[in-house]
């Protein structure tokens, strides 16, 4: 498989390279891994921290900046980032208002993010976490004990980030992101495998005439393969799938996102058919989010995720937003 | 070739229906396909045109917005649009102060946006024209006589935008347009073949350990193949060919552009080596973008823009700009 890169040892050094010569916004600190907003820390502001695995960009890295998240610590590709990077960022961000960690629930990740907490509150900076467990598909998966987190780990950052630049104190921060997360729900497919720079091949095989339903972004195991389906058959099965989890109560904001290889004239494609399904089932859209925002690496395929969005939520939705990744507003 | 679409016929329908439903700021004429900003015509602004096959998304339509484009034409995929597309497109953006043209180098998009422009003067829009062809890989491709338009035609979009933003007239307006056009080179490196929804299968046969310099954005041939090669020989290959034609007099901007499935891990990987090069060549970087802006559907590679920037261009660069593409400022 060929690839864009110079060494498979190298990729996540020279992407942050890149990304620091790219980005002049953000302080990236190619060594120890850690990507800082450099206004960090913001005066009386609760700091905004997540990372994970590489190979999912713009998440999280991308994320970074004002109304978003304060920090992001990359691991290598698909590998959980090291406490040391959280214990960094979180003091580097902390202005004496806390520190919120959004963890995606793999097993690598919360357990680092767990003894991060513990040695930044050692150091006397106060902790908050949110576990995102969004994706609906399997529970007990490759790298999870219960659900995964995916697509939604988009909303906990853009909302509580919101929250957090408007002044909220930790608490409220905490409580609005766990919030999030448990009203945002996932459902992924797969058309290809994702090809990591290391292993150098697909991490698995999906013969040609065949998709797989409810795919991780590691490329961990789904629902069931099936022959190949249109957009449409698969906006049926991938909203029913979110529906039946969880019917919101309210209108919804949706993201449609590409894993990677999709081109985006396909996203929009699919979205009509995700707005056709939402229409049926009678469920009120209020914004609609299309893009390669949570991807795995070359990855083709999507995923659509709901969160149901109150009027607050919703406010903080449209509230300026300035990362790499996800820009609007002032 | 497995895609997420319906039927190959109604994939760019489709994606307009898409398009629309996530970007309530924009008005999609999904069947006359011509994609407009909703608040056009403004009152004394020049309006911005352009157009082109689709399959290179976000270009063109991404593109529309404040500080950009007013409307695009969507043709079917690597297909020209029409001039009855085009002439629509003028008479909603035309607030009295005339029309800008913006026209990639191909046989069918020259002819038909000449037509066009024939056909709207016809009915009293005052229209000028500019021509992109900065690729500097080869001369008179497969559907180009001359240099083929890529990369380059983003700023020429965005530096002609903000002036038009700004309230320039219309002869102002297409010098800068023909300034940037001049003053920027791209140079494109394929990894793999892009698949169009007609064709469904590859649209050239690239073996897996060979790679294609001088690619254009519809699998136009380039200048030769080569054995697979590392981003930093493929940097010095790419930015030695763009600084052999026209070394620029003063800083550039920087496009490292994604054709689609490359992730942007490697493109972030393979911006800190064209940022190496040209550090190497003495060459001054204003401002750098990263992503997938000028793609080629699901093809895997990147290419390398350059346009040097006076004070005035690096201006016009920073000013506001509200698409769904592209988006900074107030």
């Amino acid at each position: 498989m060929k690839m864009l890169i110079n060494v498979a040892e190298r990729v996540v050094a020279d992407a942050l390279r890149g990304m620091a010569q790219a980005h002049p916004e953000l302080v990236v600190d190619v060594e120890n891994r850690v990507i800082v907003r450099r206004d960090a820390p913001v005066a009386g502001k609760v700091g905004l921290v997540s990372g994970g695995g590489s190979g999912h960009e713009p998440l999280h890295g991308g994320f970074v900046g004002p109304g978003m998240l304060d920090a992001a610590c990359p691991g290598e590709v698909f590998t959980s980032p090291v406490p040391d990077q959280m214990v960094r960022a979180a003091a580097a961000v902390d202005s004496g208002a806390g520190v919120l960690f959004i963890v995606k629930n793999y097993t690598g990740d919360v357990l680092n993010f767990d003894m991060a907490a513990e040695l930044a509150e050692d150091e006397g900076i106060q902790v908050a976490k949110v576990l995102v467990q969004d994706d609906v598909a399997v529970t007990d998966s490759l790298y999870t004990a219960g659900r995964r987190g995916t697509g939604g780990t988009l909303f906990v950052e853009k909302l509580a980030g919101a929250a957090a630049e408007e002044g909220a104190p930790l608490d409220r921060v905490a409580a609005i992101a766990r919030r999030v997360a448990d009203v945002s729900r996932s459902f992924g497919v797969a058309l290809s495998a994702p090809t990591t720079p290391a292993k150098g091949s697909p991490t698995f095989d999906l013969p040609v005439n065949e998709l797989e339903l409810g795919i991780g972004i590691h490329g961990e195991p789904g629902r069931e393969r099936r022959r190949i389906m249109t957009s449409g058959e698969i906006a049926d099965f991938a909203v029913d799938a979110l529906l039946e989890d969880r019917p919101p109560n309210g209108p919804v904001l949706v993201l449609v996102n590409g894993m990677g290889a999709t081109p985006l004239l396909e996203l929009y494609g699919f979205n009509a058919e995700v707005q056709r399904v939402l229409g049926e089932r009678r469920v009120a859209v209020a914004r609609t989010l299309v893009g390669n925002y949570v991807t795995s690496l070359d990855m083709a395929g999507c995923s659509v995720t709901l969160c149901e969005a109150d009027e607050e939520l919703l406010r903080l939705w449209d509230a300026p937003v300035s990362t790499p990744g996800l820009r609007w507003g002032r």
